[in-house]
């Protein structure tokens, strides 16, 4: 077997996910007040299509988490190759997200960001905690849809598209 | 905005999946007789580093979940562009998933393929169910890392890889 063994699993779990490649979703909702706010996840997947259902990974500790333990929508936005910019401001500063005109507001008053693929319009369905970590079971309402380019991968902390395989 | 609304809710779920690209894994785990089972996943990602955590989507409909549910462990593989065939041999009939030669026992007796780029061995620590789908919280035991090939790309119904952005 061509494995080294890594016994130290904080270790391991750097090491594999180094090795696994992910899509990349910008998530989207209101704070109580009304302000927009939002960050970028590489963890959105589908969770079955009867009833269509959805999930994502947040960290406790993220500026979006209490909004999102309030909130009863959010819109889930799927990147292409051209939405790098995006994807980095997103998860940068949390006071500057929404600080451009590159947004505007969409069902149920979400705040939808220009230029993307396509955006899921879902409701919160369940939030289960997990240490420090929660998953995010949503139910998709309906759908935006834009154009079918390249999608936006992130793999070895780079920014990266899909391409054949030769 | 160049979106077109897609109002069912069902065909908003799968445009915008249509968009989205995954990272492809392979979960194995042992029945309670102790034979292997396992499927391939493109819902693979981490759930936080303290606790190493993951997490993955399973369909309770799949030949796995009864296993699943009564299983310890599992080994979640990593897949390269090398592994297409892996991929579609541990999608299609379950029979026929372990017949070949081309994997071993590991740690805590779980199979383990050959030929992946990681693996990492975990303890299985929630289940939640949600209608016909579970989500799969596990937390991180070890790992075993291998070549840091490209990697298996799921997108557009194709197996893909990875390519720099120009």
């Amino acid at each position: 077997m061509a494995f080294a063994a890594e016994t130290n699993p904080v270790d391991a779990l750097k090491a594999v996910f180094r090795r696994h490649a992910s899509g990349v979703a910008i998530i989207t909702l209101n704070a109580e007040n009304g302000d927009p706010v939002g960050f970028t996840a590489t963890s959105m997947t589908s969770l079955g299509a009867t009833p269509p259902l959805a999930s994502f990974n947040v960290a406790s500790g993220a500026s979006t988490w209490a909004h999102l333990c309030k909130a009863k929508y959010v819109a889930i936005h799927t990147l292409t190759e051209s939405n790098i910019p995006l994807a980095q401001k997103l998860a940068a500063d949390h006071t500057k997200r929404f600080s451009d005109s590159d947004w505007m507001r969409g069902p149920h008053n979400l705040p939808i960001f220009e230029g993307v693929s396509s955006v899921l319009i879902c409701r919160i369905r369940e939030i289960h905690s997990v240490e420090s970590n929660a998953v995010i079971i949503v139910e998709v309402i309906e759908g935006l849809v834009g154009t079918e380019a390249n999608p936006l991968i992130y793999h070895q902390r780079s920014y990266k598209t899909t391409a054949d395989i030769v």
